[in-house]
């Protein structure tokens, strides 16, 4: 395990009164032992104790072959998983229970009384995973620079008469050709009305004239994950394409601009938010102005107006303002990710945010 | 909702004790409401109850533009939701939770005092999914002929010098030629070393003169599932080679044969079991016998030696017997997904169990 992520991890436990804790979601598995591990519907769960003694129970059909750095404990499907690990616990103390683990284990776990109390312990370790470490930083970097590649080379195959999930198919296209194999979320490649619904599912439609066409997307690189969305027109922009493009590219600044140590997460949603409310598309920005990233597209930490969570030096979180019109078929959405330093934050993406017409074909 | 449905979970629920349940699993919501809903990382949850107020808690941005045949109750991002289902049940009486409902919501329900205790309840939605009803058999049936298709066109692929890789993509291309976007799991296509060890992942490794390859595919026809394994040979078979598929198939047979109304789910386990037990190689049979099936690949039903409930008619699964000689580079496993009938089951894999030596090139 790495020692340096544990040793935080174990010490914000000290601080929280939870002596032990059961980890069992598969990146924050990895986030601490490197390894992937996916268990599908069977039990496996890494329980760490302030006392140092940690066990990982896992599945014989996982045999792992490299040292994890803790002990392993495998169990088969003839035997009770549940019961096995309950044996490794102080069942008298308090109990940090993974986020993600299915009621299945934990009812049973309860049932075994392999606890004092349950509670979610993965605000602990999330909160940790919050803070990306130099090296990290360096991935999410690099990761984000080789989504500004991805996005370079996209935007010429937007041209009129490629349907939507043409369009999707070449974003994949590109990433494998940089060797990115994994995109980090589907990616969104959405025309005019399309692109004026932010839940809309990638279809059939082709893009024309006039159309303004969100670009949302990101890949895995080394585990981690970049997240950018540029918005471009085809052929031309009207100017009320242009006034709504302004307001939202604006209210990304802002919230840039508010990406700051010592202020909360929320300062950056409201930095866009009201920005957009004062020009009079509130009612237009759906959703929150971002997520935490890392080696999830979305990571706890969100970038909303109830969030009020201090910012942190090493963070990482997008700041996706948008505008939608569902009458007028437009959508303009603006995103980039940035990562928190002393004294403000490096935008992590360089692709140009002026406003792009590209030829029709 | 599927008032058919519906109304044998709810009499399996008065029957146990537990008058309401939460139900989060999208296979099993689609299972009653013919509606597929994915809301991620947020909280949605179907509660039941055997008094008749059921409602549909959903967040905002998952709008449901069908009628789905209960009350929905919208929440968005910045409202605690699980208080907001807390507020529909009957706080004095057993809850039922399904098995996959993540920790973080179950916690906060608990800690809502939202049931005087809590278990799972999807040990009754399961055994319910597990017998299929009229038109959910003849869906079973029709996905399974399509798979016998689809291995009927694989095989001549099977050749000397195509990787793994390649061979696993052709098995998703031909299943896209059939309409089938969506492969029921990541096909198995391995060769020798690689079929010699049922944990094996797909690789470059190309087919050579004298391999035993296993071909492991399923895909989803209208949402059901299908899942066969062939095990077939390039341009030879050995003696030994031979003596292995013999074992595996007479496993197969008998495994089938016990599959009938009466008998118990292990007692299918142990006839394929007993046998290649009998003949010297029960070491190398490492897995169950095989899995329920139906709206998800794997559903719950083991066919293995611990699970003694009684078949009844109506339910499908997998008889997937394998004998694996990793230090012979041999492994083979012949799968056939069966449907219980009156008098005996249904095998719906009518794909040829006699040996196939394909051509090198």
């Amino acid at each position: 395990m790495d020692t340096n992520k544990l040793g935080r991890i174990l010490a914000k436990m000290e601080e929280k009164g939870i002596p032990q804790m059961i980890i069992t979601d598969p990146p924050a598995i990895f986030y601490l032992t490197g390894k992937w591990i996916y268990p599908g519907e069977r039990l496996h769960a890494l329980y760490i104790n302030v006392n140092g003694k940690h066990n990982f129970i896992i599945n014989r059909l996982f045999p792992q072959e490299t040292d994890l750095g803790v002990g392993i404990t495998y169990y088969d499907d003839t035997e009770d998983g549940v019961e096995i690990l309950s044996r490794f616990v102080e069942k008298d103390k308090v109990m940090g229970i993974d986020k993600v683990w299915p009621a299945k284990f934990l009812l049973r776990f309860q049932e075994l009384k392999a606890g004092s109390k349950f509670v979610n312990g993965s605000v602990i370790v999330d909160k940790i995973r919050q803070i990306k470490d130099a090296k990290e930083q360096e991935l999410m970097i690099e990761s984000s620079k080789l989504n500004d590649q991805v996005m370079d080379e996209l935007i010429p195959w937007v041209v009129k008469g490629l349907t939507e999930k043409e369009l999707n198919a070449k974003v994949r296209e590109i990433y494998k050709k940089h060797g990115i194999n994994e995109v980090s979320f589907d990616p969104i490649t959405a025309y005019a009305k399309g692109a004026a619904d932010p839940h809309h599912v990638t279809d059939d439609t082709k893009g024309k004239h006039g159309d303004c066409v969100i670009l949302d997307i990101g890949g895995f690189y080394k585990n981690y994950a970049s997240d950018m969305t540029r918005t471009v027109f085809i052929g031309e922009v009207s100017e009320r394409q242009k006034e709504i493009y302004n307001i939202v590219l604006e209210a990304n600044l802002r919230g840039i601009a508010a990406a700051k140590p010592g202020n909360k997460m929320k300062d950056v949603d409201l930095a866009a938010r009201n920005y957009i409310e004062e020009k009079g598309y509130g009612k237009y920005f759906t959703h929150r102005t971002g997520h935490s990233i890392g080696l999830e597209d979305h990571e706890v930490g969100d970038v909303s107006s109830v969030n009020d969570e201090i910012i942190e030096v090493g963070q990482c979180f997008s700041v996706e303002p948008g505008i939608y019109l569902p009458d007028e078929g437009i959508g303009v959405r603006i995103e980039d990710l940035v990562l928190i330093t002393e004294d403000g934050c490096k935008v992590l993406n360089e692709y140009t945010k002026d406003i792009i017409v590209v030829p029709e074909s």
